[in-house]
């Protein structure tokens, strides 16, 4: 039996003298990115507000879709008409679709979990659903990003070490038929998801058992659903432990400062998160000066930019008081421009990341960052 | 007793040999824009959901911000400290800014005319509120637009001919007293705003007053606000018949594209209207073969532009199935590429307009563009 040309290649580029952290290139059908990157949100194939110039401009490389939203909202049919997720909403980099499992745990409601997948019912119109690994698959096929996830179950934190034993098995078996069931391993790579919440033993059961499935990349999974960050950071090394050094890592649905510090301290290449667009939209901004809550009366007159030291095209253009005056008006034109900084200044710190590694002297960076931005790396809340 | 400089001139560049209307050159602090011209509404001191660099790549020359609204949030004294409206939005082309007179007659609550002015209540917190010529003068001298109307009443339709022989004299006392407390003529042209209904002689006693008072410009007013376009069209006869040739002329409100073509072949050089962009965010988007509703399930898998003969942003770049996916799911992008639509559609037709002038033509082209769109110069609807 031959293998298949994968979708994705990884390469490590340098690894920091100092912490063992690392840069790498991640090739995909869509180009290449380097790592540690962020990736922001476009959960309806949009990221909200953005058009695909914005995006770019941003420094953005992969672009996150959500399979449950697209799955309901335009349907994958729509999408797969149109020649999939890229050529729908016009970004011409790389894609990754999340599996839907996420969702399906923290949106919809009266899910039943089964051997076969999960019923439950839209968070749109309670219209019953359901969703296998087999189906996940195929929606994501059909949407056509360049990165897909494995269906899996996304636990509740906490869970009981007999809850989580037979969760990780199911989600074991349900990768496995995930993976027989992809059509496209030629152009979409098909990554695993180590789960196994806060238990060792499960973490390493799941990524060994995942490695014998054989992806080529993983995820790690069931972080930033309740645990304290010491957790996580424990959850992280538990699942980054016994996975291929060489291999492409992806901590999914974290987004702050300080969690992706810490991740890329532990080997994490790759984040996401909804939080900088999500707390744009209600105001919050990310500045190196720490949070500005724009909303505030203090702005009124304040003609200053956001943060002096961004270099994005709010920052570089407008005002805080326009801005502060466009917030309280609920305007369009506002929510763009905080979207803009906030994934900015994200995306911004992942290359500054990246330059540290490359310089040998990541641990310095991290320290002084946190030390700049009153942080600390037990419990510290980051953005 | 010496003329001061006005803000403002105007020159007529070309008279259509086959109609008699005309294209021109206003000339502003802020530079030149050709007429007839249309002007995009930014209410709140931004066009919904456009940057200024949209607003520029779609050919628009004026901007319109509302007094009254700017007035309220975010107060005339913030936008004054920024250095005034173009530079607080970072828009670095002309300017106008209405009376706020028909805000007070269409938005607020329980308004008293005296002859001092409104006592009005505000729309947002029902706060007592007062404005009068001399108010809504200092408040649009402080924003600081290229151009300024005088405070009028805008009275209801229909009225009584006694009702509205008042109306106009006391606006005709409000205009002379907005122009003795206009502090700044050299770097802001204000106009007189001709009133008095459906009724000729009023409109000439108005126009022939406010000629006496005289403006560097004269809009019409007490158009769009429930009469049938025949009325309509008679109101601007009456009004453009009594004011000068050479004066620059603006239809406030109007922008349906058959009532511009009607106001352009009676004299009208300006032309402003929310409606471009109000309908665009309803999903009702303006095309040469006519009304595109987005919302309608027709588009789900179009993959053609929403006007294939437009050459905007949205159309040169998107498909009706994404942007009737994005109206679906009330996305800000959606509403920024039915915008820039919408606003790009009427420009055009403005400058095919001009087009047209000056090949002394328009007679035809509004009779072709009637025809084709299906409309009658009677009681069309245009759009």
């Amino acid at each position: 039996m031959e293998n298949k040309k994968e979708a994705i290649s990884f390469e490590v580029t340098h690894v920091c003298k100092q912490t063992g952290a690392r840069t790498g290139i991640l090739h995909t059908p869509h180009g290449d990115v380097k790592t540690p990157m962020f990736m922001p949100v476009g959960t309806l194939a949009t990221v909200k507000f953005l058009s695909p110039e914005e995006i770019k401009e941003i420094g953005s490389g992969v672009i996150l879709a959500n399979t449950y939203h697209c799955w309901l909202r335009p349907g994958e049919d729509v999408v797969q008409a149109a020649g999939g997720l890229q050529k729908f909403m016009r970004y011409d980099g790389p894609m990754l679709t999340d599996s839907g499992g996420f969702q399906v745990f923290s949106l919809a409601d009266s899910r039943k979990i089964k051997e076969e997948g999960v019923y439950f019912k839209s968070h749109i119109d309670g219209s019953p659903l359901f969703l296998s690994p087999e189906k996940s698959i195929e929606i994501q096929n059909a949407l056509g990003a360049d990165i897909i996830m494995s269906f899996d179950e996304c636990p509740p934190y906490p869970a009981t070490y007999e809850y989580m034993k037979n969760s990780v098995e199911r989600t074991l078996r349900w990768a496995k038929r995930g993976k027989d069931a992809h059509k496209n391993p030629e152009t979409q790579a098909l990554f695993g998801i180590v789960q196994g919440g806060e238990y060792e033993d499960l973490r390493k059961y799941s990524a060994e058992e995942l490695v014998k499935i054989g992806f080529p990349g993983y995820s790690i999974g069931g972080t930033s659903v309740g645990e304290s960050k010491e957790t996580m950071y424990k959850m992280i090394d538990y699942a980054v432990k016994y996975l291929p050094k060489e291999s492409v890592k992806y901590l999914m649905g974290v987004g702050s400062t300080d969690a992706i510090l810490e991740g890329v301290l532990r080997g994490i290449d790759m984040f996401d998160c909804v939080l900088p667009t999500r707390i744009a939209r209600h105001g919050a901004l990310m500045t190196s000066e720490g949070r500005v809550n724009i909303k505030k009366v203090q702005y009124k007159k304040d003609f200053t930019p956001i943060d002096k030291e961004c270099d994005c095209y709010a920052c570089k253009n407008y005002t805080k008081a326009y801005i502060h005056h466009l917030y309280r008006c609920n305007e369009g034109l506002g929510m763009r421009l905080m979207s803009i900084h906030n994934l900015r200044y994200l995306i911004r710190l992942t290359e500054q990341i990246r330059e540290a590694i490359e310089q040998d002297r990541f641990g310095d960076f991290k320290d002084e960052f946190f030390k700049k931005m009153n942080l600390n790396s037990v419990d510290s809340r980051g953005f």
